[in-house]
């Protein structure tokens, strides 16, 4: 039974905006990222997806205003919510959502990517 | 759309080995709970369980063997592995596991707790 130590996991990670999966929970993934920046739009239409903050400001911009979540915070977006995560500065962000989640939603586009194992 | 912070959900915990849910992601709960001294061992038939230690040390006791994690680093405990937690001291631990899965498994007994809602 091996564990995970997550400074170790965010140094292999180069690519912003590019989930690795660290473990799978049943259907679930806990992912790592990496954010800085802007990212783009979007909505999962069937998953719930929370981002927890371990370190950096992370900006969830909703239609109807913006929530600033800030290292030991998350938050979780509901299914069917639209949102924009921005990165003023970068972001280490573990993320828990069905396997079944692509990062850019329904949006898809150049950012999209296939999320790999750590 | 509310973002928690996790210190502020600590605090209000008073209880050890009785996880709270601090969030839903499609059919996981994501619970936080307090550790202090040994569990029980049990066994979770259908569910994957993880411990993502946030302050403390957690010792997992398998059947071959132990594995001590500590904060920034989390163990995966797959379905069907006998596992029993030990926290010499106080543990925080922020745990991802299906919204069926309780707190001692197919053990059962006293230390079952129903995870109610931060």
């Amino acid at each position: 039974m091996k564990k995970v130590n997550l400074a170790k996991a965010f140094a292999s990670i180069q690519e912003t905006w590019s989930p690795r999966i660290a473990a799978q929970v049943n259907d679930v993934h806990v992912k790592l990222a990496k954010l800085e920046g802007e990212f783009v739009r979007h909505t999962h239409q069937n998953e719930d997806e929370l981002f927890y903050v371990l370190s950096g400001v992370l900006t969830m911009a909703f239609d109807d205003g913006d929530v600033t979540v800030g290292p030991g915070e998350f938050i979780m977006v509901p299914r069917g919510v639209a949102h924009k995560p921005v990165a003023p500065e970068l972001v280490e962000v573990l993320l828990i959502e069905p396997a079944t989640t692509v990062n850019t939603g329904d949006a898809g586009g150049e950012r999209t990517r296939k999320a790999e194992w750590l």
